[in-house]
Formats: C-alpha cells, structure tokens, sequence
C-alpha cells in the first residue's frame, strides 16, 4: 500500500528557515523611502519593526537558525502532512500524481500562524509589550492572536469593517485568543477618524486598516506594527512548508514536475516554493506555477514597477508587479487574494522567469473546491480552490500531452469558517468577473508619478 | 527532545475494531421490542437499519476487521496524532503527563466521520441508495454528508430547526457536501407535519428530528435510517481512536493511569475508553473518567433504567442511565452533549463500576477550553471543553495528593464552527446552570410506565 500521508517525526522538523536572497542570479531593486526616494535604511524602519526583524528583513545569510522557542510552537502542529490526494487523481482520470502539503492542520486552520508565531518571539525577546496589525478576511488576526497569546503579548487587530460585520467567527477567534479586534475605520487613530468624519458608514479597506495598525504601532515606545505577508522575513518563515514538504518527497523517492501555490500576498506560494526554485536555481527542471484570481490579476495584468505597499501611502515604495494602490478589487469570495500587489521576491522571481502565473475565474476556482471537498474530505478555504483549479488544469494538460506528470501544491488553508462563500457559488450566487483593460488602466493611474524599478 | 506527536504511518492503522461484548463479565440486558416488550430481533430492525449494520449491533466477535476501502477513507485523516500537551501542563503546574487523542483532524472536525464512514459504506455494499439521519449541533450532519458524498449515496439530514436557524456554517457544510439539510419540523414527514399544525414556530427537537429521519428512512425501498451514536456498531467504530492510542503510547513505553472523554450519547468516550476497559477487565489498574455537562447529567444523577432513545417513543427501549424521553435540556451550548441517555455499553459499565462519571458545569469547562486555546492553540469544541475541565480537575487532585499520573484524554472536536458560544462565555453572558431534584423526577415520570431491568 503506498501510503497517503508521508509524515515527518518532531525530530524531523527543519532547524533553519532558507533565505533565497543568498541564491537569487540577479539582485533585487531595494525599497525605496517615499520622501527621499533613496534605498530604505534599517533605522528608517524601527519605529515600525523590532530591529532584529529589520536585520532578518535585510540578511542575505543562506540558511537562518529557527529559535528553540519558535520550533516548540511550530510542534504544536508541525510538521504538517504531506499527502497523495487518491481520490482527486481518481477524479480527474489523468497521468498526475497530486502531493499537497496541508497548512490547514495549525490551529488558526492556515498558514499564517508559519510566520505568526517567530514575529510575535521576535517583537517579544526585543523587549515589545503589544503588537498592532491589521486583517482583511481574519486569517492573520486570527493567527497573530493566537501567537501573541502563547507568547505574552498584547494584541490589536485593526478588521476592515465590512468583513467585521460578516465574518463574525473570524473575530471571535481573535478574541477567544486573547487578541482585541476593532472595526476599522475606528476613532482609536487619526487615520480613522479622518474616514469617519467623511463617511460614518465607511465598509472600511484593506489600506485604510493597514494606516491604523501603524499609526497605533508607531505611537507606543513598547508597541510595533507586524505584517502578514509580502515582505522577506514572512517569505523566509513560510519557508519551512517547502523544507519540510522536500524532506517528505525525498522519503519516498518522489521530486515534483510541477510545484503550485495561491498567490495574493504572496507567502503561502513563496513558503512552498522558494526551496524548489533553489533548485532551480541550480538547474534543477521544474515548473514553478503561482494561481491568482482573474479579478485581482496582479501578477498576469499588473506592470513591475514601485509602489506603495498601502492605500494610504505610508509604506516604503517596494519594487513589484501590481495594479497600482489606488486598484480596488471587485469582492470576491477569496479575501486573502484580493491584493492590488505581490510579495518583491515572488515578484522578482516572475520578472526573471522563475514562476509562471496563471489566473483563474471564481466559479472554476469553488467547482474544483467543491469537487476537492467531496472526494478528499477537507473543505478548501477559497483562496486555496485557486491552486486546485490551477491542479485541475495542469492534470487535463498532462492528459492531453500523454505525459505523466508529479504535482506538489500547497494547501494554504480550509474553509470552514469560508463556507457563505460556497452557499453563494452552489445556490448560484457567484458570477465571473471580467475585468476590462479600462479599469486597470485607470487603477494604475495611482503609480504614474513614482519612480521606475 | 521529547515528541510532542507520537505519530503512526498510514501502515499501522488499525485493521480491526475492538468489540467489547466479547469481554463484558456480566451480560448487558438486551433492548426491549416497545409494543411486546420482548428483545428486540434483527428483523425488527430490518426496516431501519440495513442487515449487515444490525449483524454488527448484535455480534458477539472480539475483532471484526475493518473493510479495505473504509480503511482508505480512514486515511484521508487516520491514524490521528496522539500530542503532548505540554504547554498546558506547564500552565497546570502539576505531577501531571497529559497526552490527547487529536480527533479534530478529521475533515469534519470531529470523531463523526470514525463511524459515518463505514455506516455509509455497509449501507452502500447492502443495495441502499439515500440514507435519512437526524443533528443537533450539526457535527453528526456533517460527517455523515462527507461519507456519503465518498460512497455515492444520497444523504437527507433533519436538522433541529433552532440550529438550522443559529448554526448557518454547520448547514452549509452539510450542503457543500452534497447532502440535504432540512429544518425539523418539515412537511416533509407526518411526524413534522403535526408538529407544526400545533406550532407552526416549533423550534424543534432532537426527538422530533429522529423521529422525522426515521419516519422518512423506513418509507422508501432503497433508504435507510442512521443514527450517529448510542448503539453498539457506533461504539464498536470508534473504538479506532483508542487502538491508535495504544499503538502510540506503546511507542513511548506509556500507559495511562487516567482515561477521560466527554460524554454526551457516549461514543467518543467509548472510542478512546473501550480499548482500556478490556486491559482493566483483565486486571490492568487504570481510572476511566467520563465528563458530562451538570445541565444534562444522565450518568451522575439519572436512574439506570429502560428508556426510549428518542422523545416521540418510536425506538427500542434501551437500557440505559436517562433523565427520561420527555427531559429537556437547558440550552447550553454543548450540543452534543445534550441527550436524555447515555449509550447502553457505556451505561452497562458504569453499573458495572468500571467507568467514573463525573459533571461539569459549563463555566468551569469554557474557563478550562480558553486556557487551553491560549496555551496549547486549538480552540475546542464547547463538548471537548468538559473533558478539559476533568482534566484541571485530576491534575488538581494529583498536586493534592503528591502522585505523578498520566492522564490520557479524547479531543473529540475543534470548535471553529462554535465560536458564537466562546463569545458568550467571554461577554459575561453564560450562567452556571443548577439542575433542581425536581425537575429530574418531573422528567423521570416519562418512564414510570417502563419496563425495568
């Protein structure tokens, strides 16, 4: 009997997160401060991060040790499974083998707690007291809480006031963990009540809640900001689902034709990836595929250029494929994707040929979701139906090309707190978004006076 | 490094379940045919359940292997990690080992699917084309809509309307499944229909809700009725949970002084339990603990007694500790936790002095499940909350009294879909419930009439 789960023993888990700015063939274009327009500087950033993040931010050491106290936490549900997907591939009828590894088993039932967990020890040991952050869907609130709460740190997440009010088990769970959740717009920061005093009912925005977090962080001497995705030292945390993914492979003999991942921020797909495209790197064959929605298509439509990481223009000017900061994506079901940039690594890597990405339409994404759910068991969250629609179509290649073909992809997280999403595609609630030229070509008005990478 | 997961490889699943009935020292009393009141023959069951599953309620084998494709369906989650908890014990500060049977990894999050699955593949191998059930809380819906979608069966699930009404998620769980979730009282049925010609806002009931299921099941050729816990083929599948436990603490060179579970129809308890009441009845010295709610207490305060598994007295009469059919429960937010008796084989061994049932009250088991969430990560199902609180408890006793023990416990759920009582507990808004001697023997007056055993 092959098995279905390929598990690693504790002892097993990876010591040292990989840093793939030690491999990359051509350098990075720097961030760059809003004001001066020069390279950004470690001090430029303390009053937002701990130091010995910005360090980890700016490192270019290889292989990073993961402190005894993080790997204790990560044991809570690290490693995670790698598992063959029988039935899917029984479903499918094709040549594929499907290799998942599955992110939804940590307690906040995604990836995010990977990076969670070594901010909160890192903010902790530098002598912080709270941490500030924000949350669109509540996967990061969720999961900065919980981290928060197992290290002795105060919390507040700043939610987008439209998905406070709609996802209200999001928020509980904050709660429950410890952490304070407001609604944002609040009256707790400038940046809010500015938005307030123009629209009292304001649903609220991803940048908007990304303001207050940072303007709440940086008024405290014990508080700092801390972000759940895009920048490197989350890239480099992820890291640990593609370590742990290739020593799993590596036990039964098994290296990957295709690897795939659901990119919005980028970090769940960088966290699979990065060790594979080190092998590639070193010219290694495989095909690196990031899914992202045809509704925020930042990496398939989207110019690499400078942009702000936020809304509201406080954030460094970071070099990366996106639709411009003034882009508002249509509300679809998928929040943790609907982000008008990418990661600058995951970035970097398209623009260099490394990554392929592809996107895809709402309604393919929950029918392959639907199909997962009912022949593998676990509900998808919606983020993660992206990568299955992007399984789905690499397996009808594979059967169309007559070759057999070995996919690992990452499954960033279920859907059980997800699931009016699915009550609005199965009683046909969901439609296709197009989205015209026009738009993006108005959105990325919003970069048109920034400097060029 | 101690491990914090004793994990088993997909090779060492269980290839059998343990029947207990092979072992008891005293026979059980047998369930009683309600109009002649004579035990009840298979072919009395006929209509409801199909031959094979009522083969296995009555078979006497010590081992009854577990078919290959329920092994492979098992798979997508089983063996489920045995952890340490070592967080909590820190928290606890006492000469105390505790080890957890992780149940919430399965795709349902709960024990559920350990007997949905097999229920579903014995009806599906006997010809039956739709299979008809009852929920409460929602986790038995859930799990039987997964196993039915994986065997290809219709699935049509009376869901008690106040739920259906509170508890949207676990509904549409059910849906994205591909089962049918139907509010209890329905038109559906006669049962309903005369339910709701008296009260057209009838909440519904548990009761009603099997007795609709069951009335809907024994109509049609190809349907069948299934019933998620009390009866002994439920038991004898879920005894998987405490085979793998053994197998893994056998690993360490572990065995437990304490085993503990949450009882509320019995059989998450009895998974973990059973496997270590056969060591006990051949003389192994070890405490079995069962914890249910103080508002519900079946096994602390009711009679041992025959009774009708359901309020509309269409059932068997089965031998049981009760608070009688006609008691209602007080809404605490247990659900699962919520029925008038208790599963006979559980009840047969506490009569029998090998089961130590002990009650919690709800403020003691969410103070218990939120100390657990911040520590240890996952947040638990409010059910699994009452086995924690037996856990404070005999850690508590063990500091008392001096001894290291080691205390093994079910995690039956994670309670992701449960948040809405986690934030009642949290506002202030949950009270101690105090159950009169009144009201249990105004409830006990349903019975009077019974035989006795």
């Amino acid at each position: 009997m092959e098995p279905r789960k390929i598990v690693l023993p504790d002892s097993e888990i990876p010591k040292q997160w990989y840093n793939i700015l030690s491999d990359l063939p051509t350098p990075m274009c720097p961030p760059l401060h809003p004001g001066t327009g020069k390279p950004v500087q470690p001090e430029d950033l303390a009053p937002v991060f701990p130091m010995n993040l910005i360090e980890q931010e700016m490192s270019t050491e290889r292989f990073i040790d993961i402190p005894e106290p993080v790997i204790e936490k990560y044991l809570l549900w690290r490693p995670t499974p790698l598992c063959r997907a029988f039935n899917f591939e029984k479903l499918l009828d094709a040549p594929v083998k499907i290799y998942y590894k599955y992110e939804g088993a940590s307690p906040a039932g995604s990836h995010k707690p990977n990076t969670a967990i070594p901010q909160a020890y890192y903010n902790k040991i530098f002598g912080i007291k709270r941490l500030s952050s924000e949350t669109g869907a509540g996967q990061w609130g969720s999961a900065l809480s919980m981290a928060c709460a197992m290290f002795g740190l105060e919390c507040r997440i700043f939610m987008v006031r439209i998905s406070y009010d709609q996802k209200p088990y999001r928020r509980l769970m904050m709660t429950t963990w410890g952490g304070e959740c407001i609604a944002s717009p609040s009256d707790r920061t400038k940046a809010g009540q500015k938005i307030l005093a123009e629209n009292p009912d304001s649903p609220g925005s991803l940048g908007i809640a990304i303001s207050e977090a940072i303007e709440d962080a940086v008024g405290g001497k014990d508080s700092r900001y801390s972000l759940g995705s895009v920048l490197n030292h989350v890239m480099l945390h992820q890291t640990v689902i593609g370590l742990e993914a290739q020593k799993q492979l590596a036990q039964i003999g098994e290296y990957p034709d295709v690897v795939m991942g659901c990119a919005g921020g980028g970090s769940n797909f960088a966290g699979i990836a990065l060790p594979f495209i080190r092998d590639k790197i070193h010219g290694k064959d495989v095909l690196v595929v990031g899914a992202e929605p045809t509704s925020c298509p930042t990496l398939t439509r989207g110019p690499f250029a400078y942009d702000f990481g936020d809304t509201a223009m406080t954030t460094p000017l970071l070099p990366m494929y996106t639709l411009g900061h003034g882009f508002i994506p249509e509300p679809i079901h998928a929040g943790g994707l609907r982000y008008h940039g990418m990661a600058p690594i995951v970035s970097h890597l398209v623009r260099e040929g490394m990554i392929e990405p592809r996107a895809y339409d709402q309604i393919e994404t929950f029918t392959a979701g639907v199909k997962w759910a009912r022949s593998e068991g676990v509900i998808p969250a919606p983020e993660t139906n992206h990568v299955i629609a992007a399984v789905v179509q690499e397996a009808e290649r594979a059967k169309q090309e007559g070759k057999q073909k070995t996919i690992l992809f990452n499954f960033s997280g279920h859907g059980m707190v997800d699931l009016a999403a699915y009550d609005a595609f199965l009683s046909g609630r969901l439609h296709q978004h197009k989205l015209s030229d026009e738009a993006i070509a108005l959105a990325l008005k919003s970069i048109e006076n920034l400097p060029k990478p």
